[in-house]
């Protein structure tokens, strides 16, 4: 019943934004959580034909879905951020630090750089700085104040982000992780301590979504660096 | 029993951190909930005095607090923002457009906007342009392209933010308001759906937290114009 | 121990309430959640056998149960919709438009439509309609005016019901849907923002309830158009 | 800064959105919290110059609002309601049964009345008739059935709307009220219990919103009745 | 460690308390979730030693546990109860009706009718009594006023405690159950109706707690039944 | 609109229910809460006429309404419980222990015992039995025992209806209060702790409710007595 | 009706618990919070005449109620603490380090430090020293390891305890104050932030509760110092 | 990136802190949960490597990695715990009483007591003495004074700390388990009730913290020791 538009691509299965890069200057993604291996593999088929020249990213791919767009599509997967790239990354403008407490916060902090990158910075990655061993964290100062944007991922209490906002005054995304147990109510209780953070300027974003953060950090350090 | 820290000065009633324009490059900020006008007059002269070359900002002030800070120490005093201004605002470096919804969540966007000027950006401010009147938004869609950072203020069903991030690719930071009743559960609603913005890259804060909205724009827009 | 009701079927395993018909104007429904494949076969037959001249609905079918009402009964089949219907439907008396915000909405927006057309109006559907690409809303608000009533689906952020009832006056139902993850809190997100919702006249069922707005809307509908 | 909108009128304190009527069919009004009673008076003179032909609305109006636009306008006040019209109500097409659970549920049933009749259909005001005492809801029967649309108000449990819903077909939206205390939660408890009801095609409206109802069934009922 | 108590038996894996009945008049009773099969078994029949001359209750178990105590124990099995009894059940004193909403409330109902059985009362089971179809309540009122508890059974909006509380004067728990979605947040919705509702004298228990609400009303049933 | 109905008295501001009595066996009762001294003072006289050969009970009075249902109708007025009788109190059937934990929650135990009397059956107030201090509790078993239904009132966290159906088998009504800060969130804490009490048989009124336990436990201890 | 018991001191409006010292070795203490002032000066006396040999300590009290106790007892006031002392403090045994984030959070150490005071240990009270500027943390280091037992009072996002908890392993009492807007939902979010430390060993009281944190931490150090 | 730190061992899939017992004293853990077995077996065998001469501790094992820490590295496993150690326990020093309401509290009563014994101090496990049966815990009072810490575990009500709390003046850590159904909402009814605790001193971790609890406990009977 609907009229065809130019700016979308119909696949049967989804009305595909084909326009979306020209309206904010963002590459296309797929959320995979919820479609099927050959829906990924068709979705994406079609975003990279009509943008060889720049790279597709799909998120939330379960282990099939990884292993057909790898086989089929030649897609570069990263296992941690569970995630795939189609198409060759843009060259990096400006550096986002990824910063994340804890060893189960990685694919959260994964997705963010896999994001970053897809989106046109640079990432440097640094992992294991929770606040229980601050010494690390003090260690890497240097690296925080010379990134354009900071992504900083914690579950449990999620107080890595306010100690970060309190060393450095470089823009900073806090993303709260679901890792913990009973009271951290599938991670609201780090949202909940991320949003009061006693450090000015950390603004947050939901639960898990490392995919956000890493492309508002992405936009942020771009336009940092005078092209 | 505590030693005395150059980094800050003890004013009895409180310590105030004269060390951070240092550490972060943001200026000096009295939260002034919970404090008497008393208080506020001695916090805000004391960092004026050490940085008198620079603006000092004192935010949530009540009525008396407002008139002494104008009457005792010449302070620029924003009735709508319920704020207050000591010394000389910055040169503006960047844009950040300043958006609200509605009329009721003008003292927030008006506290962002003086946050924004006081850590050292330019601010575009753009309100009234709630989701209920299409009309009026897509009317400044080139002003919100000509920011470098995006606020974004609203209440009730917080939807602004996914509308204006649906337009352009521009830093956004969404803040929340309390405006509403019953179900918005005092600004809750507002936060959760910014959260859950289908919108890419869009970030936030605390419910009412137009200056730490202001913050991490005017950060973002500042770095985003070469000096 | 109870006394024989005319009003109602006794299968054992449930009572079915062969009256409503005649109370409220409406067909019989068989809700399919937590019946065995089995027993929805048997109260549909049953259902169908006091009604053959109208259609009875079955609706949260899983893949055997649709599978069964087909082959056993001759059960036309909505698998997007997950529901079934058993004899002619009901000639269409007014429009509802039921309006979809993304992809993962569509089962709910599918079982919307077809209650709709059970219960005795005509449909409209619109999909992929979200906020965050305005351009398509925007270009079928033709069709939003021509209804007699909208049945709006959106998950996330829910922002879709304040947007469309800020274009049109028409009678307009808010669905919300557990699509979302994190601070989506199952739906929960969603539904406080459709009941905040800056427009006038917004009206919200359950989450994922599908089948209630699509009741609502056709008897909305239905009665706009004198027979 | 920005471009004046024909379409609106600029009265410093608020912009007035004077174009609403062409676009949803629906006459001007004006939310009265956290507006003073000059600022009603204001906003109320204004919409009526634009259109003293029909009726504006200002609801949510304290005591010195009501006194003041008695006094000064001419304004028709409805005490119960905390409300008050100025201009001639339209001629009612339709009607619209708004019933009412208890004594303390009146306000929020007198907002929706004055509501509906504003926007177009008739009102037929059932109060007092809580599910508590079967026999006073029974012997109104036929005048739910008479009803082009039901509005229906409770507090405490929430439980009209299901009975309500079950004896009649009519196009039906609850309002939640916030009477109650304790695990009433402002009204979240009426709110839920109205989200499950186990009566189709129930729909719902945020806490007190006696308003958002009342537009919704005046739609409703107003399309009902052919010009 | 601890010293043995002639008023538990220890079975390695519990400490049985054989002391109960003496204390509170009442049996004993296992509540099999968590338990294995082997353990309900074993639990059972010590207990059963202890008191063949009285009914022992087992709650809450699967299908296998279910049939090995039928199987090895020869106790008496209640499918819809998903529970099961060992010993003769006591000569009932006094009337129990156990009132229940829809079909996917009967497990819960069913609970409380076996529980009434094993602690000394009469059963009057009454069934599928929603209050979207007042007329089935109203046809049972004399069964109502002739018990002397109720249990009322409800899921989703909770709304039939009030209703049948209304009619009659009778001591009245409520049971909540978690049949819903969605907005029912697994019961809570029909959990909060119930505790406020506006009939008096009603008193509620926790959701699924057909148990709890079983001996609440077969103590108050015995002891209105002089000896 | 509405016709007369013999079973109310309409007062214009509110329609008294005259014959609930009838109906369920118990007293009129007037909910002052939101009602002003006249309104109470007028109900109150009403009910009075109409039975004045029984008691009439009016709760949650403030201090103007019990001084002027004292001066204008000689009602019996209890400051401790905030209510007032007027008329005969009943023969009392049956005694019900009320049974509080702390000196905070003395208003509402007062409440539930009032309700007691009014309703028929005896009181038994055992006050200052915490759970903190067990020996106080310990050493009134004996009156626990002798009592036909137990009222159980504790705020903070509510652990005293637990050990109160550990020591005997009677009836028990738990009565969540209001007494507590910051995590006891206005009673919640409480009232869930009641929720879920592994003593059997406990059930539960709303937060702060010595009323509606008080109608309950009068239930079950008059019946408890043979006339 | 109830018996006199040898433990307590009946006062009319309170029965004084004078056994709990032999109990649990700890002194009396009032709970100021709706109490009025002359209840307390006489609830101080009381407990003062039976052990005038040590300190009794009243909290929560308003400015009248300490003026009236420092007036007519010569009771010791702490106006931060909002609470006062009679009779001589104990001799300290080992010390609490009471550590706080905020000027905001003052008043609710201050009352940790006076009740560890009052139950025998020595207090070190280190304020100020909030994660978003680590360099006082980290130079007050050797008092937090000298410290036999830790309070550590924040609000907002309640990050300190997990960051000393980092530093030291000293036995650690984490208190969540009420500061805070929004989100910080009254002190919840600090709550939450806190019970899921990532530091092990943090154990928590309810939010603002110093003098329940000073009590356990003066039991700790007391019985960490031999005799 | 990072550089190497010889306070950690970097085994690639975790950096794991082998420098925690010289700042806190205690030794290393690894929480299980979310890691595969083999990588448990390698990370508690790098721990073992550096500290052979002291107890490392595994915990939140499922039944593989159990079996495989036994069988690859002669670990010690505790079943009921679901943990394990690894190297020689070392000599307690001061007891810790680990007491336990019910059967299902036992696994979090288990892990609380290994973690105690690996911390440094003595367990004496007192089960099965809920609130419900309150002459088993009267019996054990005598063990509850002797210990130097408590630590108290219960689910659904969460009763038995203030019952214990009010017995005996010992430092007390609260641990509230998700044992439960329905408004136990996952162990936060008990979660709040200890939080409320009306006995004073009463400290509380996160949901099913069994470790954690231990670990506070252990610090506090250690230190109460003199060596």
């Amino acid at each position: 019943m609907d009229q065809p538009d130019p700016r979308t691509t119909d696949l049967g299965f989804a009305r595909v934004d084909v326009d979306r890069a020209r309206r904010t200057g963002d590459p296309e993604v797929v959320y995979g959580a919820g479609k099927t291996p050959a829906q990924v593999v068709e979705i994406l088929r079609t975003l990279h034909q009509r943008h060889p020249e720049r790279a597709v990213l799909a998120t939330r791919l379960d282990d099939e879905a990884r292993a057909r767009v790898a086989a089929e599509l030649g897609a570069h997967v990263d296992d941690q951020a569970r995630a795939a790239t189609l198409g060759p990354l843009p060259h990096p403008r400006g550096t986002v630090a990824v910063v994340s407490a804890g060893t189960s916060d990685l694919p959260v902090a994964a997705e963010a750089a896999l994001a970053v990158r897809v989106h046109g910075a640079g990432v440097d990655l640094i992992t294991d700085v929770g606040v229980a061993g601050l010494h690390r964290l003090l260690g890497v100062t240097d690296r925080l104040e010379a990134a354009d944007c900071l992504v900083v991922v914690a579950g449990m209490e999620g107080a890595l982000p306010s100690v970060v906002g309190g060393l450095v005054g470089v823009p900073l995304v806090a993303v709260p992780t679901s890792v913990g147990y009973g009271a951290s109510l599938g991670g609201l209780a780090a949202l909940l301590a991320m949003l009061n953070s006693c450090a000015p300027g950390v603004s947050v974003v939901n639960i898990d979504n490392g995919y956000g953060a890493g492309v508002h950090a992405a936009r942020v350090a771009r336009q940092s660096v005078p092209r």
